[in-house]
């Protein structure tokens, strides 16, 4: 299987089995990218979807809930196709069903042969766990239980984030699931790997032959990679503080998008030379070996209550079921250094955070600056060179170059800072898709590229660990920073050290940093 | 003097004498430019416009016909500046005089002594000889004879082209003018090195440390340099007639953008670095050593009948003042070598031409592109990554770039070229001022960054002269191409043969090529 397999037209018929069916997450994600792609023909007559839960639920009550949902979260709505929607629906199966139910599945069995038989669906299985992973293991071992992977054709778990919540636990999940499915079976989905600009990391990279001439310590200075969200804790508050912005957002999203950014080109493209590569990536990163290093590679922080989009928001310890003396980190900062060849003194500076100004999702890479006191710095005060590539909300790509300033003012600068841009003229729009129609394409594909190998996910985990093992002895609590501001002051300081600073998001306009 | 004189608010005072004032060159360009400068405050009280051609006119009827033109032609319009524009013409004096009549450069010169007292002038003198070549000899003897170099304060010579016909009549020309004035008071214009697009070359490569890392022959494949016009010969038959476009635009205007292009960076941006640096290029040109390689690598075109615009126009023969059998180019394409170690193996491919689709100006850089069957490459044609400076009309830069197609149609191209482009937001416009006010204002401040020394002309003439003496022997007649037309074939072959192509002009949506 490769990359090139997702260039089918259409995707194999399959049978998805949505466990978690009456979640949040299959409700705002999964449907409206199943729709999507019945409406853009990647899905044909072939398939169905089986929704399971442990609600009693009537075929069409739930139905009615799919609709609704695909219509609220969907960027293709079922209203304006009602024809279309009525035809999919059809494909729509529910069955209440308790996970440790053996003879559930059993008959859950039961009913997949039926569908499989009325669409003609030659045995395909796609089980997609919209499940917190402590039931992953009774899932699958009653998925094997039941009869489900007896049929022809193939049969794939889809799973998400937390794989766990360190090296030791995220082991004990694969071994578990392991003994069930394979690991060319299992579909570690990171939804940012399916975020167009994401994709286009590699694309700029292995397409465009001068990228490659910069694309070092000799020319980049240092890369920063920012995902900064607006929203609190909200209603994730049990989960979250026992997890923290390192393990739920660091551990993943952040690490993928740093080895994109920074894998050696793979020797084809296909997935497995691509997470050879990440895999390499990960193994180069350097782990921090004392709890000194940890502290000053890396800040954690937790907000305060503050002013954000003109709203007093509480303290994260404030927060519904966060602990009053939570010791959590909502924010972290870190330089993380990538011990290889190619990036060796190039710090790449990562951050996340909650209740921060903006929520965006950049990746700028800053170059080294023109010598000082050569030709025009003797003049002016030259800007680096950046390239921006702006994963969401908006999606986009931009160079930030020096050019001559075309005011004629004698008095005005020489050289003035000017953005590249993707002109209006490409395709790439807003980040709407959220990943998710195209990775579960994939996934029928047989296509892991953009999934997460066992390998890179037990990396991720090491290299978190040491910083969460620190913390957890710390005597240091997190600094604290007031919902609406950037950060705590020591995330600044990180890059200030090196001489550098984060640059601000959101466009070339600048909105803080 | 170097660059940073350039930054003072205004120019210094000073008398500017403008020979063959009642001509085109003075109407169309230098007035404007002189009154624009006046209208940004880079003249201010201290200068005088002296006007001097064999008309009999008044001085009113001299300053109608600058406001006349001024109006017509320039971009700042004194019709909306009346009290200015009143100013500014109490400065304009207007003198008759023969130019074999040193009585009446010593007139000249008493005229020039009160305006100098009354508008408290130093004793700066520009002189500029908007006049045939064939004149300068006597006009810069009779300044000399009329005791014009005898205020205190300097005297510049400003001169445009042709300067000479061929490398011999060149230095004729520059050993009479050398009897007069010295080296570093001769400001020779090329106004193509006035305009905005081309002074960003420099800035664009010396200010941006990542240019450094893809300009040269690692990653650029070769180098386009073109300049279109629309129109034909015009009222210029009985010059152009013994020019043609190879002395007339190769040996001025193209062979100073391919030397802004090729040149090493200078040790400092003083001028006198900036011209060693190109005259190294203009050494590093491989002069073409027989007949059989002129043949190879330079093609000669001429105008035949056809549709342009929706126009019938005629064959260049058949113009006014052209020799009905005339062989004279109108179109020359060249490969040109730069010999050095940045350029060695990358093409410089040079083309102009009266009566081609479109009037632009465009230097197109061609990077190698990804190797073959490597990654995207076998399933999508990737195009080869461009860097397009537009110099005219439209000013601008952009960088062509391949990106993931975000069309989530899976039987479209994996990935497309998309252009990123200087966005809206940055100053550059339209190209309107051709550069003589920034070239005037240079020139009064005593910086000949971006005029030409005698060693670029010499040497520039040297190699084209090789070109036109093969022409000059030939039995083969220029390549007839019918107007409209991109050229003869032949220049289409003289990429293909090296499997390139020349790109389209006027941006990324193409308009032929």
């Amino acid at each position: 299987m490769n990359a090139k397999n997702t260039k089918a037209i259409k995707s194999p018929g399959a049978v998805y089995f949505m466990f978690g069916a009456t979640g949040d997450l299959a409700h705002r994600k999964l449907y409206p990218a199943l729709y999507s792609m019945y409406h853009s023909g990647k899905l044909e007559k072939d398939f169905a979807i089986m929704g399971i839960a442990p609600e009693k639920l009537s075929q069409g009550e739930f139905c009615d809930s799919v609709y609704q949902s695909t219509q609220e979260f969907g960027h293709c709505k079922p209203k304006s196709n009602k024809r279309e929607w009525d035809e999919f629906s059809e494909h729509i199966q529910y069955m209440s069903l308790d996970i440790n139910d053996t003879d559930g599945f059993h008959r859950l069995k039961e009913a997949a042969e039926q569908v499989e038989e009325k669409f003609q669906i030659a045995g395909n299985r796609l089980f997609y766990l919209a499940l917190p992973p402590d039931l992953f293991d009774r899932v699958t071992s009653n998925i094997k239980k039941g009869g489900l992977l007896e049929s022809n054709g193939w049969h794939r778990l889809v799973i998400e984030k937390p794989f766990g919540s360190d090296l030791a636990s995220a082991e004990k999940l694969n071994e578990d699931i392991l003994k069930v499915f394979a690991e060319r079976e299992i579909y570690r989905l990171d939804h940012y790997l399916g975020k167009e600009m994401v994709q286009n990391i590699s694309a700029f990279r292995f397409t465009n032959a001068f990228f490659e001439a910069f694309w070092n310590n000799k020319y980049i200075a240092n890369i920063q990679i920012t995902m900064s969200e607006t929203v609190g804790v909200e209603e994730r508050g049990g989960y979250y503080d026992h997890a923290g912005a390192l393990r739920d957002m660091g551990q993943n999203h952040m690490l993928q998008m740093l080895a994109a950014m920074a894998m050696e080109p793979p020797s084809r493209l296909d997935p497995e030379d691509i997470h050879d590569e990440k895999v390499k990536v990960f193994r180069a990163l350097r782990t921090y070996a004392t709890a000194a290093q940890v502290h000053k590679h890396v800040v954690r922080g937790q907000y305060s209550a503050g002013e954000l989009d003109g709203e007093q928001k509480p303290a994260y310890r404030s927060e519904k079921s966060v602990a009053a003396n939570s010791d959590t980190e909502t924010y972290f900062a870190a330089k993380v250094f990538v011990d290889n060849f190619r990036w060796a003194g190039v710090p790449f500076y990562v951050r996340t955070g909650k209740r921060l100004p903006v929520k965006t999702t950049e990746i700028v890479v800053e170059f080294k600056n023109v010598p000082d006191n050569v030709f025009y710095t003797k003049q002016d005060k030259i800007e680096p060179n950046l390239l921006v590539f702006r994963v969401s909300p908006a999606e986009g790509l931009y160079f930030k170059v020096n050019a001559k300033n075309p005011d004629s003012n004698p008095s005005a600068a020489n050289i003035i800072p000017v953005a590249m841009d993707i002109n209006e003229e490409s395709l790439i729009g807003p980040d709407t898709t959220e990943g998710y129609e195209l990775l579960l394409f994939d996934a029928t594909c047989g296509d892991t590229s953009c999934f997460t190998r066992w390998g890179e996910v037990a990396l991720a985990w090491a290299f978190v660990d040491k910083i969460t093992e620190v913390w957890a002895g710390d005597q240091q609590e997190p600094k604290l920073y007031p919902c609406g501001s950037w950060g705590p002051e020591e995330a600044q300081q990180l890059l200030e050290k090196d001489g550098f600073h984060w640059w601000p998001m959101m466009g070339q306009r600048g909105a803080g940093n």
